[in-house]
């Protein structure tokens, strides 16, 4: 669990979390921050245990993850599924005794629980390990479903997390769901083209896979030079929703204009 | 994620959630009942997915479960390893959505987390492969410290989850641990000396396949008479802490009573 969970990482849905606290209260103080850090070691957690088993021999078969050896590699299969297992348990013990207010704890277990279950992060991959096996639907809307599922949810978690735990309107977490909406597609998007594009290397992880596995991506249906105009739209529009949260915004626009200049 | 979570069963946890809320009630009126059931769906999700990632052939490798195909058998394993994480997920999320009094729902959560979590549910798992690969820790100790986790801890979470959900006193929640204690050991000392003695058919999954695996069992340990001996006392004792609910914890001590004579 260790392994994986602190293994080198953007960390960029812990920090989604954040920025969405201080997007909604202005500001970022130690005590907002206290409160939020809860919600940001979960959503990491519910993204560390997906990556374990996405990376399991029955699923991706994955050896390398963030320029090291994979958790089943590194350990065994069935350690690999069992620290998955425990990391998703993790994640709500986590939020249930770290956040003292029942109310708030309740509601950002719920916002979690939904973005991890079958509607989102884990339908989204099983959708693209049957698309990936020759399922017939390789629209682009199918991947995008996808995507929107298995990458999306669990930003729009975290920005939602941040607003639950910071106590914001209900205006301010749609505006956040629709930020996440255009951020988590730009994300997968540019993940895409790195997988065409980027440095093994660079990377830390094997180049080129998705597409020697016949996987949907945004450059196999619409082309490298589509994939990075839709990439640059969805960066925009998510920066024109950041701007309703004013300058207390500034880190939600500089992370969408992050997304499209990774590399790694 | 049906195939496993409707397969034939016994619902022993979702009965043990009633349970405890008719003992801490003292009656089991429709309402009480409608506040239970969303922790008595719970606790079989967790159940039903610890079934299918336990039966995958890096785990136990089991292919027959409640006289059916396991789940990796009847689908693949991609889908099996899917289906148990989206059952944990839609616990969690099945408690968020059906409990509306967001209190109890904090503490369900909690409740629930705590018993699936690498303290208790997965660790007891992954204790329980690392014995039948040979650890060399071979104590009763080890063992019972194995099956308080890996079975006992689910036992626990559906009581205290009745209690929880039907606002119990602590001292309710205190009893209700202790007999889930036994009752949790004595069922795994059953299952134990089922697996020596009893009938495939009857019991709808390989028989024997234990003692051939070198794994940890009472009768291996203490023999059948000691293992029989032990199933007793530990369901004298669970009868003891439940006559502290007077006649309201008639179907608990009923239940001591059937784990000890149960055949399938």
């Amino acid at each position: 669990m260790r392994y994986a969970l602190l293994a080198p990482g953007k960390r960029l849905r812990p920090a989604l979390v954040l920025m969405a606290g201080e997007a909604c209260r202005k500001t970022l103080d130690s005590q907002l921050r206290d409160q939020l850090t809860p919600g940001a070691v979960a959503v990491e957690m519910i993204h560390a245990y997906s990556l374990i088993h996405d990376d399991l021999p029955a699923m991706d078969d994955d050896d390398l993850r963030r320029g090291r050896p994979t958790v089943h590699i590194k350990f065994d299969e069935a350690t690999a599924i069992l620290a998955g297992d425990a990391l998703q348990a993790e994640a709500f013990r986590h939020l249930a005794t770290r956040v003292s207010d029942p109310v708030k704890a309740a509601a950002a277990m719920g916002v979690l629980a939904e973005a991890a279950s079958a509607n989102a992060l884990v339908g989204g991959q099983a959708d693209d390990l049957a698309a990936e096996k020759g399922s017939p639907d390789r629209t682009l809307e199918h991947l995008e479903s996808i995507h929107r599922r298995k990458t999306g949810a669990l930003f729009a978690a975290a920005l939602d997390l941040g607003a639950v735990l910071s106590g914001a309107d209900e205006s301010s977490r749609q505006t956040l769901a629709q930020y996440a909406a255009d951020l988590g597609l730009a994300f997968q998007v540019v993940d895409d083209l790195l997988d065409h594009t980027a440095d093994e290397a660079d990377l830390g992880k094997r180049v080129g896979k998705d597409a020697d596995r016949g996987k949907l991506t945004y450059p196999g249906l619409i082309g490298l030079d589509g994939a990075r105009k839709k990439a640059h739209e969805l960066v925009e529009s998510a920066k024109c929703r950041a701007s309703v949260f004013g300058t207390a915004g500034w880190r939600l626009t500089w992370l969408a204009d992050y997304v499209l200049e990774r590399t790694h």
